[in-house]
């Protein structure tokens, strides 16, 4: 690893870490962040030494607690600092002296809201030292396997009531990266990714990016094995030309999602006074990440949709797609957003046409079944059904991925094919996404358990229809700029966590 | 009531329902609709009566079966047909005898698999008798508060470990019509509206709409009381110019959102092979609904999304948005999404900007918060902060409406500034709509109480802004085409039942 490299990764792997405002005061963020890891080094998570630092106290919650970070007697990787902005440049000359590799400014109150002489003065003071700095204005860091959670949100609240509720959860360990400058937007995608049940391998909110920003990360996920998928909230871009040079590099690796938000005038004007950020021409952004390779979303709900659907599925090779529903009138749709998309449905060719004549001439689809793409197999669907007729269509050479609307309002549809369907394409190095509409138990449990199988589910035709775009988008890319072996690695290294998940998702069932 | 809507009335307040093909057998189409209206009689919801129709029985779940419609010693207002197909005319004959006012023909295998005359069969024989179908190839209709319950899916599904689910559930009495062309989004429509507790007033699945389509259910649903909001999926339009002139009536008098499928020439392919609609050039569509203020919703979640907020807010008197949020980050993404959509996010006058100085220098709200619009007073909010804010925000003259971005997160916020920020709302006659963000328990709680007090919530900043989007849509159009009078009274009615919803939701709490 190379030394900016090194320094960076303090802030995930540190061998010991201080507090700096640390207190008992219980709504304090002081506290709260120090209770994440005492709390996690209590339960073996997090593994290094732990230092509260504040000249008030003797001890919190069962630690030894230091005047000032100069008292610590022993090396100190990590600092995470709470205490107000004017006192920030006094502790950062304080981490000099203690080598120091990596500090964590949560305090707010520099440029974004115009001190930015007391940000330079901070970030002149980590230069001279070599420190690394996150922040300020920042939450920070997650990273579930260390036991690293700097974030001063709670896990849980109180209502008035005296209801305790989950308020801003941590999400389980998997291969999502979340970024992002706004800490707000952040501790959202937190609480979502939770309830959606996507793992995440690294969360980082940089707020003001004095130091670390979004090219420094880039550089580091480049490296991390745990990370599959980079999803990126960004209000501006710094080191234009550096930011380019590594998402190339990067893109080529994973497949990196970014909201780019402060689109407009009034978006410009709302973005400069939350971090600082000038957020410049819109289409230049446009043009700048697909250039490199960055997807785009055009809103929150695509945002996490795309990521889902890159973290489980290959890309699509092509931009032709087949279309295999229970449900005509979603189908419909499906298409029209498809079309709109810019993919194609186009009908089968005579081979597969055939193949599907024959399954209705043996009876083994109804007569009444469309089968020329899409594919309608009717109300009257069954299980059987639907899985031989994806195999069929993914043996098709002209089909570059799959989208299966499982409606499971259907009587005779029940719940046998998920797994069959996954089995099937699990044989294939193409992509499939599935939708189920509904908001009651079948189709939670539908779309929750083709999520475990590593079939990214969607609550509305359009939503799995923008994912198969970000996957035929990420196809393109790749195959525009990758050398074959690397769009192979995506495809082996999807397909081998789809059969890795069935295998879990079976023995769990 | 004019005589041509007398007869629609009997899809929804028949006296007495005969079932054509009612079963023992549990997995039919024609048990499943059987025993609906059995349960409902039997719980006194449906309180006409009730004839099954089946040669091969003589009491199905207690009921005296009859041989043929003939048989049926009583009159008979309302028929469900679920025979095949080539035995409907028959049917159709008997019923011509019995005088009865209205058919609903679920079978298939009409002009949707090319037979055609089949279909125009019955069509000639109905018009001989002046009775009114709906289908054939459908699901007809649910109606909760006369018992009226023709769907063949059943409300739960039992999996194959024996578990019962809920599969296809109805939705509790509400405001909402959800009228469609396509059974299989009628029912997602369903599950969809039941999970996200939106009440429906009536439903209308009316599949090849060989006679009553959208023109006649436009006619019944300009005079229905219970109807404040009127969703339509459709794949195409019959009877044009009719269609434009009852469309115009209807949406000056409440709002029609519609999601018109088979777009491109593939969806319009899929669509023809799915209802036999002709589904016609797109842009010629959308000219039509805009000009007679049906709003269309681009994809699913606009369609509901919508719908919601028209059913619990006024429309907005103008183009000019006030944005109330304590994050910045969704902040800035609401800010994009409006001027995208043609909306404006102006910074305050004067007057309002001494204001909100004033709550400033004493101390009220931070003196970092952001306010002139977007008001953002940051991760440091309190439920105060909100409530004062919101009522300052919907005095100025120049807003139009409010977004409200509640992100539940922020330590300092309690569930408290949720009723009584509603309370602030209803002294003003402008909408408003809010955004949590997250999938787990507290902003789960965040948003249904917002719902349950008629301020519509959402899950994206972005859906929020397309949600105000279609209340700014409709206010517009409505000052174009409407009486002030008319105006007012919309207000009114939403005002009035945000204060009842309130007043409800208070006495649960």
């Amino acid at each position: 690893m190379e030394e900016s490299l090194q320094n960076l990764d303090a802030f995930f792997n540190p061998r010991s870490v201080a507090i700096i405002g640390a207190t008992k005061k219980i709504d304090k963020a002081g506290h709260v962040i120090f209770k994440n890891f005492s709390t996690n080094k209590l339960h073996g998570v997090y593994k290094g030494e732990l230092y509260p630092v504040n000249p008030n106290e003797d001890s919190i919650l069962g630690f030894k607690c230091f005047k000032t970070l100069s008292d610590i007697p022993d090396t100190v990787d990590l600092i995470v600092i709470i205490v107000p902005g004017k006192a920030v440049p006094g502790v950062m000359e304080e981490a000099i002296a203690k080598k120091v590799k990596a500090a964590i400014i949560i305090s707010a109150g520099f440029k974004e809201v115009g001190n930015v002489e007391l940000e330079e003065e901070v970030v002149a003071i980590a230069r001279k030292g070599g420190i690394r700095v996150l922040g300020p204005n920042c939450l920070g860091v997650y990273y579930s396997r260390t036991g690293i959670d700097s974030l001063f949100l709670p896990e849980t609240k109180t209502l008035t009531t005296g209801d305790e509720v989950v308020a801003t959860p941590r999400p389980m360990p998997g291969s999502i990266a979340m970024i992002t400058q706004s800490g707000a937007f952040g501790s959202a995608a937190l609480d979502y990714l939770t309830g959606r049940q996507m793992g995440v391998s690294k969360f980082v909110s940089f707020g003001n990016k004095c130091d670390v920003n979004e090219t420094d990360i880039f550089r580091y996920l480049y490296e991390d094995e745990e990370t599959k998928v980079v999803l990126i909230y960004l209000e501006d871009v710094k080191d234009g030309r550096e930011f380019m040079e590594i998402a190339k590099k990067l893109t080529l690796k994973k497949p990196v999602v970014i909201i780019k938000s402060g689109k407009g005038s009034a978006g410009a004007r709302a973005a400069a006074s939350h971090t600082g950020a000038i957020a410049g021409s819109d289409k230049i952004y446009d043009a700048a990440f697909s250039q490199v390779g960055i997807i785009r979303a055009r809103d929150m709900a695509e945002f996490f949709d795309a990521g889902k659907a890159l973290a489980m599925q290959p890309p699509a090779m092509g931009t032709n797609i087949g279309i295999l529903t229970d449900a005509g009138g979603p189908g419909v749709m499906t298409v029209d957003e498809l079309e709109i998309l810019g993919l194609t449905v186009n009908r089968f060719n005579d081979d597969t046409l055939k193949k599907f004549q024959d399954l209705k001439d043996k009876g083994l689809i109804l007569k009444i079944a469309a089968t020329s793409n899409p594919v309608d197999l009717t109300g009257s669907v069954t299980d059987d059904q639907f899985v031989m007729s994806a195999d069929l269509m993914f043996q098709d050479p002209d089909i570059n991925g799959i989208i299966l609307l499982g409606l499971h309002h259907m009587p005779g549809l029940r719940e046998k094919y998920i797994d069959d369907t996954v089995k099937v394409a699990s044989k294939y190095n193409k992509p499939i996404v599935m939708c189920d509409i509904g908001e009651t138990e079948m189709a939670l449990y539908t779309r929750s358990r083709f999520d475990r199988l590593s079939v990214p589910a969607y609550g509305s035709p359009e939503e799995a229809a923008r994912a198969m775009k970000a996957l035929v988008t990420y196809g393109a890319y790749l195959k525009r700029n990758g050398t074959v072996g690397c769009i192979e690695e995506h495809i082996e290294e999807a397909k081998e966590e789809e059969k890795c998940a069935f295998a879990a998702a079976t023995v769990q069932h």
